[in-house]
């Protein structure tokens, strides 16, 4: 069954020949729980300084796997893409330019942490295994290839060397996520030994511990590049989630047959509102957007500054910063909100087509809330259960209601917006048809639900848009899609900050002793140590999301 | 939107008024997941000594769940289900007759568990809280409403109240989820205390901690009851488990239309074998599958009174329980994979239909196997970096080894049984047709890969079935049914065995040292009791899945 499709490709132009879709995808979802496992176990070992499982090790395991997932790379576009019929159709939703500008951001900001990575461990190349170094190299090589591959080739629907090429996917989604894994409990660790005083040390006792072997990092340069890539992790955290994202669109685009107009006929026009970025907003949403960003950031240093110096002023920074993600949270949520509201007047049908972009997306939205969802539902037992309450419960219970708020209306909101149908129907200059009809005819739409946008009684003024122009206001519906383009500009530089601040290095969880008093600093660490990356991944995902939202509304 | 497809029920026969199917369907993933948190956050806290969540918290919130849950399946049993077209069709995969059978077993089961619990808390009174007592109580009316519920409903494709509907099946879901949640933690917490020794009782140290309070359990009848409920706890854990997938089935059958002749025309006969359970097999399986279940039986009571014992048998009794376990999955992995080969030769057409039963049961089974794989992974990691290696790091190893792989092989031909065509092509006493033409004629259907089980070029055949028969040998294929029925028997049987073991109790995790001593107790501890109620679920899914393979094959 493996082989066949590449037997011969000259005769069949539509469809492999694959009797089964299913037993091909399951090889490769077997092969990639196994070697995710085998990841997960020694990344996790390696973590606990307890057990005798060490980061060469875990360095080893992941070096072998970018070489490998770099072989397949290079063997799929030197050979698999190469032959005659292997990519007969794109997929037009896969790989947006956003998603691969992104790519090439976090990609290039990985390469000068491997820079930095490279330096650090030079600085004390005798005491040490050769492997430290070896890392970091490969990883650059493996960054480069795997970003030219998903640029030039995100959107292919592949038809030949199916299970290989399933199979090969796999194999490197597995490694971005292995490699996310290593970094996120690699950040913890160093977290953890920030935060903790000398009695909670638990996950990482001796501070020195990232320097590896018996010698220091003495030199000036040295503790610059030590600095230096512990700030761009972020960026190496978010490049793997996006090239897992993008590799797992390819996986389900193997062997995938589009319908004749599908993917090409609405394809969903990422081009039409390129050259008018804020054109079509009231301007409120940027502004106020901007604004946002600006103070959360002056909080995020003032925060920081306060935290990292000496113990007086810590009660001071907390309250900052729970006001000040109160205000943003709530402000949040209230416009999600109206941005759900403004969606009950707005008629356009739902898209009901297959696209597994927006699949994936949703259920990333969905999946990646639940870490925040954890932690604040814990919170909020610690806060409602626990005896001492004081100005810092109030304000912590505050603050995780509000997330779980956040979260909730954002998710509805963008997962609506995504569903919404094409903009095609509405073309972006002329004044827009069917939703004006709609709202003078309510009651004709209602009754024919879930339809393609071209319901059957105002069929006639599809051929005369320009009488049904004016016997509507225009400038009604431009009003609701501004209106939207405002939200959705507001919410994405909303996520920004709050990506920014846990992202690098906020930690209130641990600064405010509600939590941790009640639950204990290990197990109190363990939740926020799992959860948070989800926490952190969602804001960045949520970002790329209402760039789409933005775009199509 | 929500309540549009409740307003006119008589002029609407075929499909719901629904403009957005997503969304109603977010609205109540959303409150699962909420209410399934917050239950998390509580039944974990509650589980920690340290953390001031007692059960009774956890408790009280069980019984307000489980009468709100109760409460709406009585709404839906008299009023939703008795609107006129609340239910245009029935799902004929949904609910077949062995998950409501097994549902009741363990429906009972429950029940003379309720029983045991409410006269064990009833032994001590006066000196704790009503909620102990309640708690029970409301259980078996939850219970018995809910199997009824189930009994009458599982097939159900409602259309009205669509909202309400599936917010009150994610609920009740949630609420098994919450139960089952609370019993693997509570049996967790009696294990680790019957484990553990004075050094190493993190999770409960104090092993009359059930008891609650200052009573003691004095009496004999007070012993009984306790013995008892914790020996019937693994059916009440089963009982969770099968009420949620069948509510999950449910819910995805909410709104759902139904193809004409699907569901109906190829309704995968439940019926048909159902008079003759043996006649059909060689005999070889069911026997050698009886042997090896009374086999483990004695294995079982062995390992468990030596182990029980004082420490001098701890280490024969392991090498027992780790013979017998690498004996029973070596042959079945054997089994499995010949299971695969005989389907290389089997040309029926794969069955291409969207079936919500089957995609469920597809995905519980890979993500139930993920917790034995990942124990597995973690005690290889122990055995081949830790030091001291001695016979039973041997044993050990080699156990984990064949578990990942019977785990796979086995995943990989129940997934295919499930997927083969429909059987209906092949009547049970009539001699096959379609799969002996293919045989005779291989390369005519190969070239027409996943069609209906009606190829082109051997059509006339079909009106005369007789001529076919004769040019082809017929017990050629009758000796593959049989072996395939065989082969599935023995598997169940084998996973029957591996699912009494550790459902009753059997932990050679903690008394084989290995591991233990490799990753520290709390961590180890940890690990297995999150993943092994997971790989418990698995033996008993793959028993349920494996019985619609023996009647499909």
């Amino acid at each position: 069954m493996s082989e066949e499709p590449a037997a011969r490709p000259e005769e069949r132009p539509r469809a492999p020949r694959e009797v089964w879709k299913k037993g091909g995808r399951l090889l490769s979802v077997l092969l990639a729980v196994n070697v995710l496992l085998l990841a997960c176990t020694l990344v996790s070992g390696g973590a606990f300084n307890k057990v005798a499982v060490y980061d060469t090790d875990v360095f080893a395991l992941l070096t072998t796997m970018m070489l490998l997932a770099a072989l397949w790379t290079a063997f799929y576009l030197l050979r698999t893409a190469r032959r005659p019929g292997a990519v007969p159709h794109r997929d037009a939703h896969a790989g947006p330019i956003w998603l691969r500008g992104g790519l090439v951001l976090f990609g290039v900001c990985t390469l000068v942490m491997d820079v930095f990575k490279t330096g650090y461990y030079s600085s004390f190349f005798e005491c040490q295994s050769a492997i430290k170094i070896l890392y970091p190299l490969t990883q650059a090589v493996f960054v480069i290839v795997q970003t030219y591959f998903l640029w030039v080739s995100a959107k292919d629907c592949v038809h030949v060397h199916l299970d290989l090429t399933r199979c090969g996917l796999m194999f490197t989604l597995s490694t971005n996520l292995a490699i996310w894994m290593a970094a996120v409990v690699d950040e913890s660790v160093h977290q953890a030994g920030s935060h903790s005083n000398a009695s909670h040390a638990r996950l990482a006792p001796d501070p020195g511990s990232q320097a590896g072997g018996d010698c220091a990092c003495a030199t000036t340069v040295c503790r610059i590049f030590e600095q230096g890539y512990f700030y761009l992790y972020p960026f190496n955290i978010e490049y793997s989630l996006f090239a897992s994202t993008m590799l797992y669109v390819m996986w389900k685009n193997v062997g995938r047959l589009l319908g004749s107009g599908h993917g090409h006929g609405h394809g969903h026009g990422h081009a039409p509102s390129r050259v008018s970025l804020f054109r079509e907003t009231f301007f409120v949403g940027p502004v106020l957007g901007l604004t946002l960003l600006l103070v959360g950031l002056a909080v995020f240093v003032v925060y920081e500054v306060q935290v990292s110096g000496d113990g007086g002023h810590t009660q001071q920074a907390l309250v900052t910063y729970y006001g000040f993600n109160i205000a943003c949270l709530g402000l949040m949520t209230l416009v999600s909100l109206s941005g759900s509201v403004i969606y009950r007047f707005d008629r356009r049908a739902m898209d009901h087509h297959k696209n597994p972009t927006r699949t994936l997306d949703v259920a990333l939205l969905m999946g990646a809330a639940l870490g925040q969802y954890a932690i604040s539902y814990y919170s909020i037992v610690a806060v409602v259960v626990g005896v001492p309450r004081d100005a810092l419960g109030a304000l912590s219970l505050a603050h995780a209601l509000l997330v779980i708020a956040q979260h909730t209306f954002q998710n509805v909101f963008i997962i609506e917006s995504l569903h919404r149908g094409p903009p095609g129907a509405e073309p972006p200059d002329a004044p827009p048809k069917e939703p004006c009809l709609t709202f003078a005819n309510p009651d004709a739409l209602h009754a024919l639900p879930a339809c393609p946008p071209t319901p059957g009684p105002v069929g006639p003024s599809l051929e005369g848009p320009q009488e049904a122009t004016a016997a509507t206001p225009a400038p009604r519906t431009h009003w609701r899609r501004r209106c939207l383009k405002d939200i959705s500009l507001f919410l994405l530089l909303g996520n920004v900050i709050l990506w920014i601040m846990p992202a690098f290095g906020a930690r209130p969880h641990f600064s405010n002793k509600v939590e941790v008093d009640f639950y204990g600093y290990s197990l109190w660490a363990a939740i926020v140590n799992i959860c948070l990356p989800f926490g952190i991944f969602y804001r960045m995902h949520a970002v790329s999301s209402l760039l789409e939202v933005y775009v199509l509304a």
